[in-house]
């Protein structure tokens, strides 16, 4: 088994972060022209914000180092499907490719419910990649949803 | 004519305090209740945040005056028709009514696009009420950006 490219491997590994904090366990990190300049958890219990998925927080931190509202040449890598919220803000943000590990056939909107990417009225289409670290991206889902059954 | 409800005049003037700050002119407003917890002008390019639309930062805000991720019993009123990822952010929040003044046929995702709200994926529904404010709202927007063409 080869290893998982490391923007993945850290972002698994803030997946792991946010399900020890009793958080939904997706993680997320940003490389700028290759390099990472974000990594986030998700947190919206600890932080008191709805809106405070990986992505979200991982796209705010990424744009304030940036100084500016647009993410060029920027590459997000997540471990779930993102949400319409979080697809949203991709486009919002302009980044360049999207790498996701597990699909979400509930939750996610990218391949399923509103396909975001795909709608005629989308503004900007990343690059889109996935299944990378699914295996472990779901488990990791799966082990956070039945140990609270 | 009939003056406008409260929280959507409110809301409009947050609008204006975007436009002249040179963002977007967007705005809302959150009550709980029945009494108004937050209130919110578009401001991406000033917080370099893309994130940063109106009803993001009002819900944010209302989530941290509550000290919880849900937004039990809140209704978010805002000047135009919520895009994709302000969609999300209220269903995640479980805002009870949506009310917004212009619909948004570029970047709308309630009445155009992914129609956020009508997806079997939806896991939650506001109560949704359109076209209060909505001359005011779009002669905004209208001026906004003809200035700038």
């Amino acid at each position: 088994m080869f290893p998982l490219p490391d923007p993945m491997a850290r972002a698994l590994a803030a997946a792991r972060d946010a399900a020890r904090a009793g958080e939904v366990p997706v993680g997320a990190v940003i490389l700028h022209a290759g390099k990472v300049i974000a990594t986030a958890a998700n947190a919206p219990r600890a932080l008191c914000d709805p809106t405070a998925h990986a992505e979200m927080l991982a796209i705010r931190a990424a744009a304030a180092t940036l100084g500016s509202d647009r993410l060029d040449d920027c590459d997000l890598w997540v471990t779930l499907e993102p949400c319409a919220m979080c697809a949203g803000a991709i486009a919002h943000a302009r980044i360049t490719r999207l790498y996701y590990g597990a699909s979400d056939a509930k939750g996610g909107a990218v391949e399923h419910g509103p396909r975001f990417f795909a709608q005629p009225t989308c503004h900007h289409r990343p690059e889109i990649y996935s299944g990378i670290g699914e295996g472990e991206a779901g488990a990791l889902l799966r082990d956070f949803f039945a140990a609270r059954r």
